[in-house]
């Protein structure tokens, strides 16, 4: 199976990736927060332990152990928090084989589970982080309260301990400029939504995270009805709008797209603000049919290979991180 | 032979074009201003009857009888004059089979010659209309006076009726803010410098037409001489200058060449300024050894074949014309 930065997936156009996170906590050993390092040692182990026997070919990174660098990859990754890599008392990341499942130990939970793949895939996310749980379930003795279900450092965890997230890609509904009464609207419905690159609807890239707000009082069922009806809506949406939109603009807005896949293949300097609202432009063109020589894959890949901690060059230098992140996009979409 | 629209030529990343001219007319004839419609299609056939026996392959085209269109795109190739396309009076151009001399009659003069060729051709160009002006002075008596030399219409052209202009690309020139004095210290040598497209340094494009002003009272040889002395100057202040520009810009020079490339290649919208902008450029980056796929020959043609009046569709609405000439240009260096 592709890994989930490097796929495109179900409605990938407007639809980056689906996240499923669970958070579980284990009886009778303080939160995180409150821990000692011997407790904390011990959390990991048991989830090592845990997982020892499953075939999902789990290994093992103890945050303490890893430079700054590696840390800032793996969250660059979406392996692991920022929080997990400030986290000073011991603590681990358990990453498959496949990349699609991470478990972070010790963050704010004992254990912080979840599911990612390429696209609009909550089911599959949901099934596969499930299973995960129910297989550690059999080993470990999750902090449960039978009326609040399953306990958690913090409140908004409480209940189910479930949040379903989707990296999604709206140029349409920000142009149309809808976005802050349909987000405004979403929140009354206990959806949230983030830009993924600054706030509200002047994201760069018009990248967005909409998740479930609520995981007390309704079911896991109940979530992931609610929030993939809301992001159905969504992507009907986008699509009339982008349909509006390229009615309305023709031949501008298709100058604008193919002047930006054009950009990507020779510019020798390119900040990521930039590079994002171009990536923003090839995807639109890619759903138009406008430009088939670029995948969406690529796009994906290279939103993670070009961050800060995973360029090879030019770490600490802004013009050598721009000249090196356009020789990596120059080299991957071909110029 | 190559036409000089569809040609490159020594230094020509610098001088796209060199034409001389050189102004003539039939003794006892009145000026074109003056002379009946019967003189002046006399004329016409005195210049054909001239030319008849020489080997160039010379069309004739009678200006009245060709319509607007066909008149504006022999402007547009530089064999008429905007003059010659307005005039009511019998008057033609003689072509040759090459394209590289036209012969314009009744226009100013009785006979205004020339010959242009692509790149720094200064030799090349007062050879061959040296060669036609010996010719047709076996057929037709021109008027010259002993003391002032060749006769014509306008006072500027009297004596040796010669005008030499060079079209130049002068990017480093001007953005090193050293054009407006170059160019005046030109003017006291007798040199004009006119932008091609828009005055001063400020010209669309950077192209400059560069020429002499003086034609009496020193010969052509003097002129020769001084203007290539100039031009020489020019070309290599602009080299020296594209070197240093190049050495304080670096990557962000490069980076605005490249996108260049990438934009002609990819445009679907295209103005005459911005595309003008663009070729400079790319001239500079093919100068520089950036850019190998683009043909400076070619960026020559299409200056030609998107004037106007050569395009085909589009002609009278200014947003389908930039669409044409984005797709001409994408056709022609390839997207």
């Amino acid at each position: 199976m592709a890994k989930w930065y490097d796929d495109s997936g179900f409605q990938s156009d407007i639809v980056l990736s689906t996240r499923v996170r669970l958070a579980r906590n284990i009886k009778d050993i303080p939160f995180p927060r409150k821990m000692t390092d011997e407790a904390a040692s011990a959390v990991v182990d048991m989830v090592e332990q845990s997982l020892s026997t499953m075939n999902m070919g789990f290994s093992r990174t103890d945050i303490l152990s890893v430079s700054p660098l590696e840390r800032e990859q793996l969250v660059e990754k979406r392996f692991i928090s920022p929080n997990l890599a400030r986290q000073k008392k011991p603590s681990a990341v358990f990453i498959s084989g496949d990349e699609s499942v991470s478990i972070m130990v010790n963050e704010e939970d004992h254990i912080r589970m979840q599911a990612i793949f390429a696209g609009f895939e909550c089911q599959k996310a949901y099934e596969v982080i499930s299973n995960v749980d129910s297989y550690m379930a059999k080993n470990l003795n999750y902090a449960v309260h039978q009326k609040y279900g399953y306990l958690t450092s913090c409140l908004t965890n409480v209940g189910t301990g479930i949040r379903i997230s989707f990296m999604m890609h709206l140029p349409a509904i920000c142009k149309a400029q809808v976005a802050d009464s349909l987000f405004s609207a979403m929140g009354k419905l206990g959806v949230t939504v983030r830009g993924m690159y600054g706030e509200g609807s002047k994201a760069s890239g018009y990248l967005f995270q909409i998740s479930n707000q609520m995981t007390l009082g309704v079911n896991e069922k109940e979530i992931t009805d609610r929030l993939n009806d809301v992001v159905n809506q969504l992507i009907a949406k986008e699509r009339e709008l982008r349909s509006a939109l390229h009615k309305r603009e023709g031949l501008s807005l298709e100058d604008k797209i193919m002047r930006s896949a054009g950009i990507l293949k020779t510019s020798r300097l390119l900040s990521t603000k930039e590079m994002l609202t171009l990536f923003s432009n090839v995807r639109f063109g890619i759903s138009l049919g406008l430009i088939d020589d670029i995948e969406p894959r690529v796009l994906n890949a290279l939103m993670v290979e070009t961050s800060p901690a995973h360029l090879a060059y030019g770490r600490d230098n802004p013009a050598e991180r721009d000249a090196e992140r356009a020789r990596m996009v120059r080299t991957r979409i071909g110029g």
